[in-house]
């Protein structure tokens, strides 16, 4: 077993990181950067290096730097946390040369999920669906024709120079293909000089599903059921849940095997997320493969009683798993808070800590870097903390988040708890009636 | 349901009852003295209603002003949390009278198991063990040597009148019966002028072990396993685990149904705890039953996943039990956070917490009123936190406590954190190996 770790993150993850290191009697080492000589990630490690100012790529993406606090130190291993060097393949390769272990997916493995192209002509390769469509540019209306039959309606046709909408169509039925084809290409003509065109399933009231894999150094991997995070504003996850209440028995098997599947057949090792989306009729389709642990990894810890960053340990370390599958045995929700102002477009909202309090009781968890008193940097993701509640129902869970939320006391900067209180009474929230396009719609009371 | 819950109670108790009211829909009041008026309980009640002045017999014992409380905000049901009023058989009374249901024991409980003496015979009659040795005073010789076969060996022999171990006596075999007969009545008679003597067995290398109950208002009982609580300082728990290092499956069972035989033949309606003595021999004896929440339920909430808080409610409202045992899946312990200064006899600190900062992270649980800027007052129970953690084994469990206990920050106060990780480190108590002796010979390191 590794004798000390190095974290190659800050804040919360960081931290996290941290605990289980102690947890598993293993020392660490914090790196950090000069705007974060403060954080709680520095104080609770047994060491702690300056590897420069708060731009991330004069610190805590400075490769150089942290092998050298690696060596400095004597750890022998490297967690990457996320974000940052965590699926940066010369990271990976660099820390192989200098024999500490990365905890982490290898160079090749990052590589290959990295790639868009790449991770999808694998993961049709391994049998697990892809969003169909055509393989580049359509040449003309009868292979658009024969492709849409293919791909199966509804389908999007989109513009190769395409953006912002421009040159989009979705075509329902056959009998519209041809009108849609010939309006698409003059709108992309007039729009980019160039008509040229493609097509995707259209994918029908999408949720962004994903399957928690971790993989081992013996060719076997396991899933942990899936997360769902379709909330989502501009991309950037706000709150996510497990189980998905949009998730069958049925689905869930065949989800878990798909991602299974991809995971042995590139034979990874380590955590690692396979995202799909789902439509919903409850087809699904590979979206891409974090080969990383991801912000959201709790609430799966919660329902499953795991430790998914002790088994990013062990794996490292080449202990076998089990080879079991986990499902959820409760509900859990977790909300990011973040320092944003949630009535002023989830503008930032760096600044000093004066009061903190964290919710506390049964089933409820929280992940931080802060306290009262810390000053939090414009340099970086405005997470703060992450709120974790779990229960025996959904309907329980959203109501612990509620009153977890009101005990929640963050003052001198704003943060997104409002916000977070205004979902948990959404209506379709409630109901658990959401897509990816959820966020589009909401309008947040002031 | 209850409407509106009245919590005739203070501190970590008085939140933790709020946190599931709120959780299940359900406004509260908190009562509060005047010393308590910054307490989180009464920040996060509905309502609060100030009771009197700090001395208990002023403000949380005062039943009619408790009882007003309830009256003026329409509350139709009290939680007596633990301690105070929560074990009084006229406070039960008062509510029934008062049409507010009180959530706990009724009068005639309260009467049956708060006396010691009714409730050993009332355990005999259910067929629970109890402590076996003579029913009052020996008359001789003859009748003493006859007993201390019956009760089997070793026994006490324990002068009526004794105290600090005058006129005691363990006697492991019959050849030494007569002369620590004589000698203990020598003793007696010189000590306290009565030579009156009457035999226990003695319970050797004891272990104070007890079993959580709960009982439906349809005469239907359950357990939940077992809390060990053996570590105790002048009978002052100080912190508890679950399941006991010291149960096997086969006494689990055996104690689990003595305590729902216990709770069943007494028609027991709520929460309830069954306190046993188990010797080494893993010979179980009735102590007494506590007819309230005990101040360690957590740690069972945790193993089992089981809000003990709601179900006492639900029973109360007239929900019937599943009927189910719970069996612990994971390994907790809490460890109590006294303000008191252990490198000085345990002497309590109260004053002004002038910084806080509670542990967080995976299987990390917090119970606390207290807050940073809060000012402990003098003029109750030292105990300002529980801090309660949960992980797949007990060895795993202890290393998250003690990553737990370093990450606790609370100055201006002395806490007995520092107790707590010199425990943590005690290789009996990292071997399980402790009785409720432990404490006597336990040497705090400065």
């Amino acid at each position: 077993m590794f004798k000390k770790i190095l974290i190659a993150n800050r804040g919360e993850i960081a931290l996290r990181v941290i605990r289980t290191c102690k947890e598993m009697g293993i020392k660490t080492v914090a790196v950090y950067s000069k705007a974060d000589a403060e954080s709680l990630h520095v104080k609770f490690a047994d060491e702690a290096v300056c590897i420069g100012p708060a731009p991330s790529n004069e610190s805590y993406l400075k490769m150089d730097r942290i092998i050298a606090a690696a060596e400095i130190t004597n750890a022998d291993a490297i967690h990457p946390g996320y974000g940052f060097l965590s699926e940066n393949a010369k990271f990976s390769k660099l820390c192989d040369e200098h024999e500490i272990k990365f905890i982490g997916a290898s160079a090749e493995m990052i590589d290959r999920m990295g790639d868009k192209a790449n991770a999808k002509s694998t993961m049709i390769a391994a049998g697990v669906p892809c969003v169909p469509g055509s393989e580049g540019v359509i040449q003309d209306f009868e292979e658009c024709k024969k492709l849409a039959i293919e791909t199966g309606y509804p389908v999007m046709l989109k513009a190769s120079a395409g953006g912002g909408g421009k040159g989009m169509r979705a075509v329902w039925k056959e009998e519209d293909l041809k009108d849609a084809w010939d309006s698409a290409r003059q709108e992309s003509k007039a729009a980019f000089g160039n008509n040229d065109m493609y097509m995707e399933k259209l994918i029908e009231e999408p949720r962004h599903i994903e399957i928690q894999v971790v993989g081992d150094s013996f060719g076997k991997a396991c899933h942990l059921s899936e997360r769902d995070c379709s909330v989502q504003r501009r991309h950037q996850k706000l709150t996510e849940e497990t189980p998905s209440p949009f998730m069958t028995d049925e689905l869930r098997d065949k989800m878990g095997e798909a991602a299974v599947r991809a995971a042995e057949y590139i034979k990874y090792e380590g955590a690692g997320t396979v995202e799909f989306l789902v439509d919903k009729h409850r087809n699904f389709y590979f979206m891409e493969m974090n080969t990383r642990i991801q912000v959201e990894h709790p609430i799966t810890e919660e329902v499953v009683d795991y430790d998914l960053i002790r088994e990013q340990i062990l794996v490292a370390a080449g202990v076998p798993i089990s080879g079991k599958n986990y499902y959820p045995q409760l509900h859990s929700i977790e909300c990011r808070i973040n320092a944003e102002d949630p009535f002023n477009d989830f503008r930032p909202s760096p600044g000093k800590i004066t009061s903190y309090h964290a919710p506390g009781g049964h089933g409820v968890r929280v992940d931080t870097h802060v306290y009262a008193g810390y000053m939090i940097p414009p340099n970086y993701d405005s997470m703060i903390s992450k709120l974790i509640v779990t229960a025996q129902t959904r309907e329980e869970a959203i109501n612990k988040m509620k009153r977890a939320l009101d005990e929640y006391v963050i003052e001198g900067v704003k943060t997104t708890i409002p916000f977070h209180r205004q979902l948990m009474d959404h209506p379709d929230y409630v109901a658990g009636n959401y897509t990816t396009k959820f966020m589009e719609d909401f309008q947040i009371k002031s």
